[in-house]
């Protein structure tokens, strides 16, 4: 069962930079690509991430302007590496991942069931030469019900960290934040 | 005492999304920032930051094109906050929050001595509509001094993360990673 998400929170899910799952859907053919560039770039729901020709779900995602954008927890680490080392052009990841693949309310691209936080997304700008693409987030989704809540960070050279202690300085910060 | 550190891993630096110090030159006036919007983009020592004119030391470093991006550790958090949520127009940041600048090699900037790593920079582009301002990473620096080597991840609402678990998985990614 998803909840859904206050927007005015999405940025605080990319902020702190987790390995990400990005689907799309081209007609029935629903792919699914890891991405670990990533950046949020205001308080509103409105993030970049870096991707390019080289990704399959790339044509899709660029013709159809929409994706989802979701946020594995750590159990999923091996199934985010085997998605991310193999190509939508010959496989069905959702199917060899065991992944769910459930509709989506504003985009056709699905969402990953499995995941902590689903984020159905148009595509607001490409810079394309620098690969970026600006995304809006239009509606978000939380699974409560995932017992593992640690995300993981991407180091790029085969190695992940995930979450650790956590600090809270909201007080000392209170000046520069939006009211969350 | 600074080790150099390879350029051609200091994408590995900022793809986990750790909080950053940027520190920037003008004339003798030295000043530093806290920057928590970052992303890796490529392979090479070229990467993103999201900043603008809202930061005092935004006109600093776009007038020299040169800035300083430092590493800190956890142990470091109370400080990074501070300078965060004051501003350089009115306060010597380095004297406030007893970090030590040292020179640098190719940039005006100075080092924070106290940081894991340093990395020298030359700005390599703006896209002023989006507020992105790509570096371009030119000399590396680590500290093997520091005890704590945990870096820290903001949330966006005050709360922030420590690195937790390391996972490797080299092995399962070799086909996709460059040499390192």
């Amino acid at each position: 069962m998803l909840n859904e998400y206050p927007l005015d929170r999405v940025f605080t899910l990319i902020e702190p930079g987790p390995t990400l799952l990005v689907t799309t859907a081209e007609g029935r053919k629903k792919n699914i690509m890891t991405i670990t560039w990533s950046f949020a770039m205001s308080f509103s729901p409105t993030f970049g991430i870096v991707t390019g020709p080289w990704n399959h779900s790339f044509a899709a995602m660029m013709e159809t302007r929409e994706c989802v954008v979701a946020i594995p927890g750590v159990d999923l680490i091996d199934r985010v590496i085997g998605i991310g080392t193999c190509s939508g052009t010959d496989t069905d990841k959702f199917k060899k991942f065991s992944l769910t693949a459930k509709k989506a309310r504003e985009v056709g691209s699905p969402l990953v069931a499995e995941c902590l936080f689903d984020m159905e997304c148009k595509v607001a700008d490409h810079i394309e030469d620098r690969g970026i693409v600006i995304r809006e987030c239009v509606r978000a989704w939380q699974n409560p019900d995932r017992a593992e809540r640690r995300t993981f960070h991407a180091v790029g050279d085969g190695t992940f960290i995930a979450d650790g202690e956590r600090f809270d300085l909201r007080r000392e910060m209170a000046s520069k934040l939006p009211i969350l």
